[in-house]
């Protein structure tokens, strides 16, 4: 069956972010001030597997050995069916 | 108040992705095969404002000014409080 999981990738806690800083730089200089912002990356996957479970394993599979950088970042999964 | 809000920036539909389809084939490699993989990016703001309906306003200008290109992007913002 398909499966349709999507994968949130963001840097984990303390790492710096330069290009979220740019981003928060570029609004203030547009005259919207922030507090805070942080920026994350989004996978929609749908791919065939015999079961959510799966799916899963192997999404996470991808997740380590190419989507996300596992010194760096953290992700989360969810299968959506 | 300070408001925290999550921007999701997409390609619109039927809008070519390269990016998407490097990953794919890069994940095709390694032998993980998929049927569908998109792509989208995640912000996460956090402003000062004086009411949710003002947060989402602001948030939506920035997105039409800096975040999102509106001729190729789709954006949806939810607030989370």
């Amino acid at each position: 069956m398909n499966v349709r999981v999507k994968v949130t990738i963001a840097l984990k806690e303390g790492m710096l972010d330069p290009e979220a800083r740019a981003i928060q730089q570029a609004l203030a200089n547009l005259g919207f001030g922030t507090e805070r912002l942080s920026s994350a990356r989004l996978f929609y996957i749908t791919l065939e597997a015999s079961s959510t479970k799966e799916a899963e394993q192997k999404v996470r599979q991808m997740c380590e050995r190419l989507l996300a950088n596992p010194v760096i970042h953290r992700y989360a999964i969810e299968v959506e069916g």
